[in-house]
C-alpha cells in the first residue's frame, strides 16, 4: 500500500479508535511499558549503533546526549507511561449541558481530533511519550522522527505498535513513517490528516507550515523577552534573567531578548552586563546599549532584535516605558513567551493586557513555558498560533468536540413560526 | 494606503482593541444600534437602489428577500445589538487558575484572536450582526459583503464604523473592502490576518481554503443525514424529514440523504415518498430504492450520494443497520449534521460514539444545528474543521487564550534540579 493509502485506511480506522474506552486505552498504556521493559535489550542495542554511527558522523556531543536511550530513559518513559494513564479520559468529557426545550438537550462533548502527524526531533523518548499521548487522546497518529535514532525509532515504534494490537486497539492507529521524502507525501494528505505537529528547527517548522494545506500547530521561532522595568527588584532580576537565558540555551522559551527602562539602564546594565559574561554570555545591542556596556556586537538595524539564537548570545535594548517594551515585543517577538519584572501593579496590568504572546509572566523566568511545568502531564509542543490550542499543547489540545442533541420528534417549523420558544436552561 | 498597509497598522491595534473593556464595548453596540435607528431612511433609500438593481438583473424572488433591509430587519438587528451586550464578556475570562508552587500562579486567560476577515453573502443584516460579534469579542475586523447590496453595506458600515469610533473605540479596529479582486489580496496577508471566516455557496468557500495560508473557519458542503433505524418511531420520523428538507431547504443544516434500515424499507419508504411528493420534494436513489418507490432518478454510482442539493431534493437509501449508516455519512456526508431516528439505545448510543461530524442527533430534526437554537446569542458561522470551533461558531469561537504566571523572582533551575518541586493546587 502507499502511504495515502494507508492513511486512508487509518482515517477510516479513525472513529472505532475514538471510541475506544478510557479503561483499554490505559490497558495499552500499560502494555507498551511492560513492552519496552521486556524488549529494553534489542532497543540499548539498535540506540548503540545510532549512536555509533553518530559520532562517526561527528555529531555534536550536546546532541549526542539527546539521541540515547538508555536506562534512565528507558524508565522516564514508562513513568511517563504510568502518568498518562493516571490522567482523566480528554474523551467524552461533556463541557455543555443545556435543555433548548423540554425533551430536547443539547451536550457538546470532546472528541478526539482523528488523524494527526508528528514530525519530531532524534529522541527516542520523545516517540514513545507522543505516541502515548495520541492513544490516550483517542487520536490515530503517523510518527515521523529524526533520522539520527532511525534505528532506535524503528524497534521503539515496533514494540509499541505489537503492544498496542495486542491490547486490542485498532490494528492501523499507529502508523510510523521513516523516509525523509514520505514527509512531503504526508503533507499532500490534506483530505485525511486533520493536523500536522511539527517539532525542530525553525526552517524545519517554517518549511512545514509553508507547504500543506492541513492545519499546523506548533511554532517556528521562540523569539522571548524579559523587560526590566523601572520599578524592578533588580537584585530579583539578575537570576531571573540567567536562569532565562542559560538554564538551557537551546530551548525556544530561552530569552533572546533583555528591554531594559532607560531610567535605570545606566544603573542596573553593568550589573547585569557582568553576571551574564561570568556565565559565558555573548551580549550585543544597539548603540544605545553599546555606549552603557560593553558588547560583542553592535545593531546597525532594529531588524537584528527579530533574531532567535538558542545559545550563549543575548541581545540588549533599552526602552524608554512599559508601552515602547510592549510595542517591541509585539513587533519583533514571536508570540512564545515574554515576561515583565516590575513591583509596580500598574506596569504588570498593563502588560498582562497589551502584550500578545501565548506566555506572558511577571517576575519569573521565561523558561516556565512547558506542558510539564503547567501541570499538563505532558507536552506534544507549543503553539504559537492563536486558534485552536495556544501554548504549551497537552491532552486537551488534542481533542476536539461535537455537539449532540438527543430529542423526542422536535422540528424546527414550530420555533421558526413562534408557536414554540426555546428556554435554554443550563443543566 | 493600500490594503496590505491598512490591514498591517490593524494588527498594530489589535492588542488595544483587545484590551477595552467590556463596558465600552457594550456602549459601542449600543451607539450602532441608536445610529442605525438615526440613520434609517438614508439606509433604507440605499437599500431600494440595491434591489432595484437586483430586480433588473433579474435577480431570483427568494435571493431578493435576503437582499431586503427594511423596517423589520432594521429592528432586528437593533434587539440583536441589544442582546449581545447583555451577554457576558467573552474575553479576560479565567478558564484555569493553578498554584505551580508557592507563589507561582499560572492562569488561564481567554483573549480575542486579533484580526479577523469575514467574507459573507449578501444580507445586509448579516453585516450588522458580524460587526456587532467581532466587537463584543475584542477582535478587529475586515468585513466583505455580497456584492448585490453594495451600496446598503457600504451605508451601514460607514454609520457603524462612525459609531463605534464616536463611543471611544480603536478607529482602525473595523475595516470594509467591497472590490471582489480585494478578497485575494486579502487571502495573500497571512502575517496580520488571523482567521478567515468564508461564508456562501460551496465552490467560494472551497476556493477561499485551497488558496490562502490563513487558518479558515468555515463549511464547504453541507451534506446532512437522517438514518431511519429499523426501531424508529414512523410517525414521528415523517414530519422530522419534511422539516429538515423543507422548512428551509437552501440551509446548510437541511437533510440531504435519507437511510433507511433494510428491514422497514418496504413499509416505511413509501408513506415517507407520499409525504415527500406532497410537499413538493423530488426523490433519487439507488436500484435498490427506485424498486420500492417512484424516484425521479436513479443513481448508477454511489459518488451521487456525495452532493448537496440545497433545494427541495433528497436522495434515499437503504442500509443493512447501524453499522452501515454510519459507514455512509462518515464516506460521503460532509462531517456537519447527522441524525439517528430510533427508540433502541443501544444504536443511539453507537451511533453517538461512531459519526464524526459536528452535530450527531437522535429523535429530531438536523435543521437544529444553529448558534441561535443552541443559545449562543448569534453565530458567526459553521465550522465543519476539528481545530478551534466545531459545528455553530457564536462568541466564544472568536477567542483565543494565554497563559499568565505571576511569580516572585522563581527560576527554572531549581525545579529542574529537584530542589524545588512543583505542587500543581487548582484555586
Amino acid at each position: 500500500m502507499t502511504l495515502r493509502e494507508t492513511v486512508h485506511e487509518m482515517k477510516r480506522t479513525a472513529p472505532q479508535m475514538a471510541a475506544v474506552t478510557d479503561r483499554d486505552k490505559n490497558r495499552a498504556l500499560a502494555a507498551i511499558a511492560d513492552a519496552l521493559d521486556a524488549h529494553r535489550d534489542e532497543i540499548f542495542a539498535e540506540n548503540r549503533t545510532d549512536l555509533a554511527l553518530a559520532e562517526e558522523n561527528h555529531v555534536k556531543a550536546s546532541v549526542i546526549k539527546r539521541l540515547r536511550f538508555d536506562e534512565g530513559k528507558l524508565s522516564a518513559c514508562r513513568e511517563g507511561l504510568r502518568q498518562l494513564a493516571a490522567l482523566p479520559d480528554p474523551v467524552g468529557r461533556v463541557t455543555l449541558c443545556r435543555e433548548m426545550d423540554e425533551g430536547l438537550l443539547l451536550k457538546r462533548v470532546t472528541t478526539p481530533i482523528g488523524v494527526i502527524g508528528v514530525i519530531f526531533e532524534a529522541r527516542p523518548d520523545a516517540l514513545v511519550q507522543i505516541a502515548g499521548l495520541c492513544i490516550k487522546s483517542g487520536n490515530c497518529a503517523v510518527l515521523k522522527g529524526g533520522k539520527e535514532t532511525a534505528r532506535t525509532n524503528t524497534i521503539l515504534f515496533s514494540v509499541i505498535r505489537q503492544a498496542v494490537t495486542d491490547a486490542g486497539l485498532p490494528e492501523n492507529c499507529l502508523l510510523q513513517v521513516s523516509a525523509h521524502e514520505e514527509i512531503d507525501e504526508l503533507l499532500k494528505l490534506d483530505n485525511d490528516v486533520d493536523l500536522i505537529i511539527p517539532r525542530g528547527s525553525n526552517a524545519f517548522v517554517r518549511h512545514i507550515m509553508e507547504n500543506t494545506k492541513i492545519p499546523v500547530m506548533g511554532h517556528a521561532d521562540g523569539i522571548c523577552h524579559i523587560y526590566v522595568d523601572r520599578d524592578a527588584d533588580q537584585d530579583a532580576a539578575v537570576p531571573i534573567i540567567l536562569d532565562a537565558k542559560t538554564q538551557y540555551p537551546a530551548a525556544c522559551n530561552a530569552v533572546e531578548t533583555i528591554l531594559v527602562h532607560r531610567a535605570i539602564a545606566s544603573e542596573f546594565l553593568p550589573i547585569l552586563a557582568d553576571a551574564l559574561r561570568g556565565a559565558g554570555v555573548s551580549l550585543r545591542g544597539d548603540r544605545e546599549v553599546a555606549g552603557l556596556i560593553e558588547t560583542d556586537a553592535v545593531f546597525e538595524d532594529a531588524e537584528e532584535y527579530r533574531k532567535e539564537y538558542g545559545d550563549l548570545t543575548l541581545a540588549i535594548k533599552v526602552v524608554g516605558d512599559v508601552n515602547e517594551a510592549i510595542d517591541h515585543i509585539n513587533t519583533y517577538g514571536s508570540h512564545h513567551t515574554d515576561a515583565i519584572l516590575t513591583r509596580s501593579d500598574e506596569a504588570a496590568a498593563r502588560f498582562f493586557s497589551l502584550v500578545d504572546s501565548a506566555g506572558v509572566y511577571r517576575n519569573c523566568s521565561t523558561r516556565f513555558s512547558d506542558g510539564f511545568r503547567y501541570g499538563f502531564g505532558a507536552e506534544v509542543g507549543i503553539s504559537t498560533g492563536k486558534l485552536h490550542a495556544r501554548g504549551p499543547v497537552g491532552l486537551e489540545g488534542l481533542t476536539s468536540y461535537r455537539y449532540h442533541i438527543e430529542g423526542h420528534g422536535q422540528c424546527v417549523r414550530e420555533f421558526a413560526e413562534g408557536t414554540k420558544a426555546f428556554h435554554f436552561r443550563d443543566l
